[in-house]
């Protein structure tokens, strides 16, 4: 059976630096937006609209007129929010029974859960998150404030728990549902990396 | 300055053994029921009674006559409490100050809060703590059923969190007081200690 290895996490925690070193060091496949490129391509949906669902970023309430009926697109929404989980659910277990690999967010821990995965939750606390955004300095974030940034994580996580939450049935972070939960706070995530490597 | 690691656990989790291991692997120093002699020579009362306060057992509810004055036992009680749990924190301060160590329980990772202890929690699911403890299979415990095995490891947790809590005003197992919460379910103790073990 391949070595699988979920990674959830806080933003801003370094859970996907993490991601990314850990399959570097073992030598595993690296999956997180490629599974976004594929969804899109099952769904014929843009990756755009993809990665927006999948944050659970807020959509307007519009009425669609089908043949002689209105629909509230809030329920078209929801089905198309369950396409996609449908479709992702599939690509992340084509993807686990390919090779060993480590899948960052998605519910992978609770997609593959008869796979055995060894689960991972990342973590920090709420100012080390924020120094960490700031050095990170993408070009959507330049422009933000310590206490913007704050507000941001904190909605992104809260998007994140109740997507989690909402698809799985359980508590997103809570750490029954990992094998191992990482508090990144003073730590340099590449010594974490060739720590837990060790692991596998 | 030296390195401190404390060790939080739910009965039956192996958090115990875990340490002992780290120790062993580190040649660090590893206290744990010591800890309960030197309160007990600290405080001039026995280590049973010690043990029995630090477990908050419950305890009966008598009058003492001291003088004209009549006292109830529990406010006594309180108070002897209280003075346990200054002379451990006193007695973990100086064995953390002497050498590298590995301390489990006893609110070690509060009480050395400015020592910056690498601070983990290991737990597990209930039945393979029940399992753990069937193991272990002590004498005390050789009668109970599952049933009763399990009562006593949720009545046991109950009132590590119950002193945890009071002392520390922090809440016992919540992953953002510690540095790495390990799940032990499915996994052999010594193998999680030498991989851990890298870390320092």
């Amino acid at each position: 059976m391949n070595k699988i290895i979920t990674i959830g996490r806080e933003f801003g925690s370094g859970g996907r630096e993490l991601g990314r070193r850990l399959a570097e060091e073992l030598g595993f496949e690296y999956y997180d937006k490629e599974i976004i490129a594929a969804i899109a391509e099952k769904t014929s949906m843009s990756q755009e609209y993809v990665q927006e669902v999948l944050e659970g970023k807020p959509h307007h309430l519009y009425p669609i007129t089908i043949g002689q009926s209105m629909f509230i697109a809030d329920s078209f929404y929801i089905q198309q929010e369950q396409s996609i989980y449908l479709a992702q659910s599939e690509i992340i277990r084509e993807l686990a029974q390919k090779s060993n690999c480590v899948i960052v967010g998605r519910c992978a821990d609770f997609i593959l859960q008869d796979l055995k995965p060894f689960r991972i939750f990342v973590y920090a606390d709420i100012e080390s998150r924020i120094a960490r955004c700031i050095a990170r300095n993408s070009d959507a974030e330049k422009h933000l404030t310590e206490k913007e940034m704050k507000k941001q994580i904190l909605s992104i996580d809260k998007n994140r728990a109740k997507y989690y939450d909402y698809y799985t049935g359980n508590k997103w972070g809570d750490k029954n549902n990992y094998d191992l939960c990482i508090n990144t706070t003073g730590f340099v995530i590449k010594d974490i990396a060739t720590v837990i490597s060790k692991i596998f």
